[in-house]
C-alpha cells in the first residue's frame, strides 16, 4: 500500500444548531503510511450513532471533533498493512477511525473482530448497539416479570433490541417513535404490546392510555419532552436508564424535564447514565446472549445500511431526525 | 380524660406560594375521645419537617393536608388513655398525630419509644432526621475513603448528620448552607472540610473552589440552582442522592437543574431519590449505629427546640426559611 489516494470526509465546521450537509466536505487525500506498532485498515462500514453528534460539542467521554478533522466514527474493516507482531494483513478489526476509505489504527488499540457474517452484526446486534441495550436494561433497568417497559427512540439502533430483550424478559414493552408506522412496525415486526408516537400531538395521553398500570422502567434515548412525560407517569420506585440524549446532542438547548428532583424523591425513582463501556467486563456474556437470541429467532436483528462514503453526512443527519429503523450504518466497502 | 379542652392549629388554607402565619389558625376544641383500639397521647414533642410543606401541595407518599385539617405531623407524646390490649397508659409512643395537645392515634399504628433519653433525641438523631442522613448516604451516596461529599441544607436536621457520617467514613466534607456565620459553624463545630454559603452570589465559583477534586457524593436537600451547581461538578460515576427538595416544597415552581438527563450519561451518574420508610429493614442497625456515635461523641448531636404549640406555624415557616440548625421540634410539653 501507500499509493493510491484516500477519500475522507471531514467536519468542515462545526454545527451551532442543526447539523448540515454543508457542515462536511468530502477530499481525496494522499494514501497514509503507518509507523510501528500500527496497522492500515481499509474500512468495511463506519457505525453511524447519535453520539457522533455530540463529539462536535466538546469533549464528553471521548476527545471532541474539531472543525477540519476527518470526521471521527467507530468502523470497522480489514488489515491491508500491518507494523505490528500481533495483527496480520487480512484480519478484521473494529476500532476508533474516521469517515474514510482507509484508517490508520494502533494495533494495540484495534479489537479483532469474532468469527461472525455477516460482519454488520458487529456493528449491530453484537456490537455497541446491542450491548448498551443489553446492560443499559438489564443493569440499570432490572426489569421484572410483568412490569411495564417504555423505550424512547424505539426504532432506533437501541431501542429496537431494549424493547425484543424486555419481551424476552416477560415485561409489557412500549415504544415511544415517531409516526404512526413506525409504531405499527414496532407492533407488528417486533412484538412490542404498543406504540406511541410522539409527533401527533398528545405524547402525555397516548402514553398513559398505553401503560394503564404506569411505567416501571423508562429507557430513554433522548431526553427533553419525552423524558418528561415518562417521568410523570413513572410507578414507585422505578428506575429510569439514561442512555444518551439524543435531543440534547442535535441543539445547544439544554431543557431538562420538570420535576426534578422533586418527582424522584415522592417516587422514589433512580436515574442513572451509563456508556456500553462501563460493563465491558461483561461484554462476553452480553454477546452470546444476544447472538444467542438472534440465531433462535428470539432477536430480530434490523439493519439499516447506507451505501457509499459520501452518503455519510446526509447518513448520520437522517439519523439525528429520526429516519432510520435499526442500527445504520455506512458500507464503505464490501465483506471480504 | 375526656374532659377539658385541646389547643390544635389548623391549617386554614392551602398556600399558593410561600407559606405564611395567617394560614394557620389556633383553636381550642373539645378533648378528643376514643374508640376500641385507639389511644389518646398527650404531645410532648412535634417534629417539624420540610416534607410538612409538601404535604400542602396534594398526596405524596402519604395523603395530603387539606385546609381545615388540624395541621399533620409526626409526633412523640405519652399515652394518657388506651383501649388497647397491647399499650398501656403512661407508655411513650410515636407515630402520626397533628399539632394539637392531645391526639389519638391507632394502637396499631403507633410506635413504642424505645428506652431512651433525652426524648428529643428520638427526633434527631435516632429520629427520622438522623435515619434519613444514615440510609440516604450510606446506601444511595455509598461514599468510599477520600471521596468528596457535599450535602446541601447542610446545617439542617439531615445535612448536619449526613456530613458528620462522611467524616467518620473518611470523606473530604463540603456543606452548602445559607451565610458564612453557619458555614463557620459547619467548619468549626461539627467538623466539615469546608463550607459554601450559597446566598454569597458566586455559588458554582465557591463550590469549585472548596471541592478542587471534583464531587463524588452530592446530598441534595433543596433541588433548584444548587443541585445544578453540584451536577455540573460531578465527577465520573458519581451519585446524586435525593432527598427532598425544599426548595421546590415552598412554591409552585418545578424548575429543574439544567443538563438532565445529558450530565447523567456523559459522567454516568446515579440520582436516586428515596425516603426514609424505604429501608425500615435496616434501622435496628441505623439506630444503634447513630446512637453509639452520638454517645461516643463521634456524632455531635445538634436540636433546635422552639418552645410552645402556639409557635409551630413560625418554626415551620423559618424552618422552609433555613433558620434552624440540626433538627427542629416543637415542645408541647415537658418530658415525663
Amino acid at each position: 500500500m501507500g499509493n493510491g489516494t484516500n477519500r475522507q470526509v471531514l467536519l468542515a465546521s462545526l454545527p451551532e444548531g442543526q447539523l448540515q450537509p454543508d457542515h462536511f466536505r468530502l477530499e481525496e487525500a494522499a494514501m497514509p503510511t503507518i509507523a510501528a506498532g500500527e496497522i492500515l485498515v481499509q474500512v468495511i462500514l463506519i457505525s453511524l450513532d447519535a453520539a457522533n453528534r455530540a463529539w462536535m460539542q466538546g469533549a464528553t467521554y471521548r476527545e471532541a471533533v474539531k472543525a477540519g478533522d476527518v470526521m471521527h466514527a467507530y468502523v470497522l474493516g480489514q488489515v491491508v498493512e500491518s507494523r505490528a507482531d500481533d495483527i496480520a494483513e487480512g484480519e478484521i478489526v473494529m476500532g476508533e477511525g474516521g469517515w474514510s476509505d482507509y484508517v490508520v489504527m494502533s494495533a494495540k488499540r484495534a479489537v479483532k473482530a469474532p468469527a461472525h457474517r455477516p460482519l454488520s452484526n458487529l456493528l449491530s446486534v453484537a456490537g455497541i448497539a446491542g450491548k448498551t441495550a443489553y446492560h443499559g436494561l438489564l443493569r440499570i433497568g432490572e426489569p421484572k416479570t410483568g412490569e411495564t417497559v417504555v423505550v424512547s427512540a424505539a426504532a432506533g439502533s437501541v431501542g429496537i433490541f431494549v424493547g425484543q430483550i424486555a419481551k424476552l424478559k416477560g415485561c409489557r414493552v412500549v415504544g415511544i417513535a415517531g409516526g404512526a408506522e413506525k409504531g405499527d412496525w414496532l407492533v407488528s415486526e417486533l412484538g412490542f404490546d404498543a406504540a406511541v408516537d410522539y409527533k401527533a400531538g398528545n405524547l402525555f395521553r397516548d402514553l398513559r392510555a398505553a401503560c394503564p398500570d404506569g411505567i416501571d422502567v423508562y429507557f430513554d434515548n433522548v431526553g427533553g419532552a419525552i423524558a418528561e412525560a415518562a417521568l410523570f407517569q413513572m410507578n414507585l420506585h422505578g428506575r429510569i436508564v439514561c442512555c444518551g440524549a439524543v435531543s440534547q446532542y442535535d441543539t445547544t438547548d439544554q431543557a431538562s424535564p420538570r420535576g426534578v428532583p422533586g418527582l424522584l424523591v415522592v417516587k422514589r425513582l433512580k436515574m442513572q447514565g451509563f456508556i456500553v463501556m462501563d460493563f465491558a467486563a461483561e461484554d462476553a456474556k452480553a454477546e452470546a446472549d444476544l447472538l444467542g437470541w438472534a440465531e433462535s429467532g428470539q432477536l430480530k436483528v434490523i439493519e439499516d445500511v447506507v451505501d457509499g462514503l459520501e452518503n455519510a453526512p446526509a447518513g448520520l443527519i437522517g439519523l439525528l431526525a429520526g429516519e432510520n429503523r435499526g442500527k445504520r450504518m455506512v458500507r464503505v466497502s464490501p465483506d471480504p
